[in-house]
């Protein structure tokens, strides 16, 4: 069965798809990612569909599903390269993005990750009721 | 005719090889890379072969080709992920991997990138001869 490699770069995981997504292909895909999470924790997951032409509301929703999935894992997931009549085909169809956010490329969307990140790491500002 | 995305991580390109390698797919790939290349510049290249089962000394050349071409255009190349039992084969069948270099992963090329970049962006030692 066909896999989709999860790569690691640094504390950001990417996945690159290239094939028409499926039923079976995204419930792999939920499964490897989790795994992988569980491995070794992700600040933010990348899932780049620029190579994706077609996408139903269903496949889309399995991906809202990875979203909160790895959500609740800790780690943010951004889907980038959606292409525009793929955009447009969602939202005639009705389907609400929540769950997930969406950067225009992958660079973009590792800098939304680490800005994030950063801004985690950086102590919580004085509770001024408390002060 | 079957495309790989060409996806930019900071100054980084990265190709995330899913699909068996055959002649006009890597030629394919060499006029995207350059092209690429030529629209905006890049310190380094990573090509992930994680998913790749089966890579014949034609393809190797082919890959180490690209290495040459995108080196020329100032970007050098890593490949990451080769599977062992590639590794044995190229190296039976006597592939000598010149033009590029390796690495396990993605994160470890990208940091090896990172570093030869940051090197270059270091002002050169004064020359003593000259002093």
């Amino acid at each position: 069965m066909e896999r989709i490699p999860i790569l690691r770069v640094g504390n950001i995981l990417l996945l690159s798809i290239q094939v028409e997504l499926h039923d079976s292909l995204v419930q792999q895909i939920q499964s490897d990612v989790l795994g992988a999470l569980e491995k070794e924790p992700a600040a933010g997951l990348v899932v780049d569909i620029s190579s994706v032409e077609i996408l139903d509301t269903y496949t889309a929703r399995a991906l809202a599903q990875l979203a909160q999935m790895s959500g609740l894992m800790g780690s943010r997931t951004i889907l980038t390269g959606m292409r525009p009549a793929i955009a447009f085909t969602l939202t005639e169809m009705g389907f609400n993005a929540t769950g997930f956010r969406t950067a225009l490329d992958v660079d973009q969307a590792i800098t939304m990750l680490n800005r994030q990140a950063s801004k985690r790491r950086r102590p919580a500002a004085p509770n001024r009721a408390n002060a």
